[in-house]
């Protein structure tokens, strides 16, 4: 039984709770801290059993209890957290990502090898535990589509952020397209060498005034010398639109929506189903307890994270690599971005 | 909070705890009673904080702080522990079919009538609870197929059970059939009222001998005049094949089986997508655990479960039917079958 | 090249005249007769250079370089014509069905037997020749499902005929049914021994009151044991549905309806696809020209039709046994039916 | 009735004189003319009733009696004929591209400005009479998906031509690409502002010692502020792959490849579906006749072919755009091709 505490009661750290509470007998949440929780949310733990309810993540990295963390507080504050937390000695969960900020993660790397104990850290990938993407993955490390030599990503949300999340979010690259990118090298098991960033707003000004893209596409090289395309919506007004394929010698696997099931009603109309999942609540909540139980997993049996610190540099560097292609309004070499 | 006893501790009633553990808060198992209980559930029981595990449902029946019952023992007990329960007061949950006796389902309506106190008695026919049967159903009441005309259910398993099951388990109509019968009412919202049924030996020889079929179908007229068409195997070797249609004069409902993935792979052999999902422990896991849900609401909120006595009562009018049309090689009507 | 005369020029002799015209070279149309011949059809035939049009289908079968007739009119002179046309020498394709009477099948079949040529007898079952259904067979034949153990199909027109149609028609089941008890027999490659049909009257009055059913369903077992299902309707308002599966202890193979293009558009509304092609023409089209294809390939290398008389006998006898059925509410066995 | 002379009897001209002589019935083909006519050929136009079988194009161009000619030469010949049909006052059916070169294309042109008939020139872009683009985009302009903001074409051959062939084409983006990048105009009804292409050898090195890629991308932006991608692949072993999809503020609409049955197969080898038609003779077969169909239109209704010398220009600027974009590695805009 590992004790866990949840930092960042928010609506991924509730996931998160939920996933555990419902899905992972073998961890128990001793605590969770959020500086504005709210009442409802301190009655709903109460009522589950978590004991310790703080607003002050600290009294969680000081009861010596508690083995692993996840960091669920905002962006800003993933970093100097997962740095007290791995100091605290304790496994640390970390949601994507790190940082936007390379040196910042590589901080956090350093605390991590500095440490006298095996810990693990992960990193919130989610899509990587998804059934879909890795029913795809499955079938290219079986060599069932050959030497890859095309892969591609279609990522659309069903409705746009407020221009004010878009302020904070690092943008669309950072905020969005950092899980395609991840998918891409996922997919494929290359990395991305150099892309081409275009962005545009198309459906909400008021995110062009907050500096952001709405719409955006990417056009990459990999390692191996394959190609690829990424296409980034923020509303698909039809839902949650996740779609990917790998295409290459011997064949392709594509992967398509999920739906609520798999009814067709046929009218005059024309021939109607469902509609994608509406979004990453409802698409990916497998994934979400899926990673969990990786992590638990991962601090039970001591072996490593499938989604480490190095995972989590590389995506930054791909969503800052695009920043600057769609800035200079040319292609760019992921090594001309910094380690 | 429910307190809840389990009895039967086999495939089914694992699933039922499993469920109520993980997804149902509301509701907390506090005993699990099975004359063949093994040590592997045993030890299990405990470890999930079941505190009461007997070999003897009776003491569950005794224990005045359990409010509900969930009957998961084998078929030839449903009727008699239903009755004892109902007399201790108990709220009953019990597996399908509740007897393959009229008689012996009369005696636990007149146990229900009898009881003084408000008691819900509810059958599992989970399928009613499946994300896929109620969108078809949700369409066919909110009238977007009209005036039912047909409806059609295929319903096949991917392993056919061995013969020594087979001779206890009543038959293809009364084990597997039922299910696909209750289907044909709740997705047209018409009783069945004559049946046709034919039965054939054509996967295992051992089944014939044990007096029993292995494929069947049932062509069948609805109270409203609508046709309507079953057909089962005990064996489709590519997996569980669950899918259903209802005709109507504005459109057809149809729904299609679940896989593990919408993985699509193309290769020079084929355009390759996944199975159906294996088998009904895969297939209508969420529905399992839909209707015990729905089982403690009707308990907290007093409502009638939505599938009483008279559902499963019916569905074992049908099969009884389906076997006397087998036997007598004609078309039986339902009102022949005493009620 | 053949030199061909058609008989009758109503809607599918214009489709026969149009696919020889536009894609069997091999062959030449020399005459068309109709008694009822419009204007319009006398001047489009003077168009496509059809040297002959008269009124008297003996026209044709006097006229010494025509080698080959289509008989294309209405069903009554079916078998009539098509003596007279074997006793002048020609091969003959003839319309389904030959006739709704087995005596006056015996008597084309004696004619046939008498003659000293060697003349090919083809029936117009269309549906042997469609892509779909031959993917089906070809399925089966290979193997690929293994022994057949369950047939189906479902068949529906897209608008329901005129009662006064149906008093002429010989009932849904010579009308229409047909076809699909023959496509049983095609897929699974087994005649159907015994069956039980279904009828009712859900869609036009007027057609209950010219004594007709406008929804049907047969429930058959054919020779090598195993069952079958077909159901029709007269409307499905959303076009032709023409589907058909054959499982067996390998395997199930399918087929889904033809469309327009595989055109799907996602809105909030739901994921749209184009419904089904709209009636037979638009359906069929392609295996009308294949059956006459076929039927000019088997003169030119002196081989036997596909589909001679015997299996217009068969059918006929079928339709026979299902009205039959209906009439008596018990299954009927095809030995009932006298050869 | 219109006069036709086929210049050029390779593939494409008999595909188009087949198209002529089994469905538009108001031409007819008075001569075909190919230097290097093989016996065969002239035997089946002689055979087809094709009076004029000559070596040399120019006696088609002398003959008065014809009207029209379908330029089917070697891509080189294009623009030379197609000045020369003007002057003997044809009207013009040329297959794609009209030349490599702008500068003959603005020739050819001025040939036709230059002419005092009033002459209709067609260019063969036959996917604009595909049955499926057709339905794509007349949801488009129907307003289905709303305003567009992203456009995808995905298209890929079943095998890569020769070398030798790829020396002389032009490319992939002249030889192949040429046809998506028409597509995205045509699908979107907007032009294509700027784009970067890359490119990559991948699947057969002789292609790139030729000088050439088998593998490209291009991400493109459109006159609306549309982002666009495409991407092509020389050889997609499991057949000709072509898939498009328009992304707008109302919705999505998106098409799939064409398949010669429905048929699906469930083994336990997992659920088969056919593979996509094998190349453009088989997929696109129905398109050539309809875009043939729609040139004797034009001539014969007076009205402007759907696609005129300036798509042909359009595509021509595209691919140059591309070719530089790859070999600058920098996106690249319309504007800088010299119109």
């Amino acid at each position: 039984m590992i004790n866990v505490g949840i930092i960042g009661a928010g609506r991924i750290g509730q996931v998160h709770a939920k996933s555990i509470l419902t899905g992972v007998p073998e961890a128990r949440i001793l605590a969770i801290a959020d500086p504005y929780l709210s009442e409802t949310a301190a009655a709903w733990a109460k009522q589950v059993g978590i004991e310790g309810i703080y607003r002050n993540y600290k009294q969680i990295l000081q009861d010596p209890r508690i083995e692993a963390v996840l960091i669920c507080s905002s962006t800003d504050t993933h970093a100097q957290i997962s740095i007290e937390a791995i100091e605290a000695g304790k496994h640390v969960f970390c949601e994507k990502p790190i940082d936007q900020s390379l040196e910042r993660i590589a901080a956090v790397e350093a605390a991590l090898r500095a440490s006298q104990r095996n810990l693990k850290y992960q990193v919130g990938f989610n899509r990587r535990f998804d059934h879909n993407y890795r029913a795809l993955r499955a079938a290219v490390l079986a060599g069932k589509v050959g030497e890859v030599q095309f892969v591609r990503v279609s990522s659309r949300d069903p409705e746009a952020p407020p221009a004010g999340y878009v302020a904070g979010s690092g943008g669309i690259f950072m905020d969005m397209m950092i899980h395609d990118l991840d998918m891409l090298c996922y997919l494929s098991g290359h990395e991305i060498e150099e892309l081409y960033a275009q962005g545009a707003v198309l459906i909400d000004p008021a995110i062009g005034e907050a500096g952001d893209v709405d719409s955006a596409t990417v056009s990459a090289r990999l390692s191996n010398g394959a190609l690829a395309l990424i296409d980034n919506s923020r509303k698909a007004v039809y839902g949650y639109d996740q779609r990917a394929e790998v295409f290459g010698s011997l064949g392709c696997a594509q992967s398509y929506n999920d739906t609520a099931s798999t009814a067709v009603i046929s009218t005059v109309e024309g021939v109607v189903s469902e509609k994608p999942l509406w979004f990453f609540l409802q698409r990916y909540m497998v994934s979400y307890q899926a990673e969990i139980r990786a992590f638990f997993d991962c601090i039970a049996n001591d072996t490593e994270p499938e989604v480490g610190i190095e995972s989590g540099r590389i995506s930054i560097r791909l969503a800052l690599a695009c920043k600057k292609s769609m800035a200079e309004q040319r292609p760019v070499r992921l090594s001309e971005i910094a380690d």
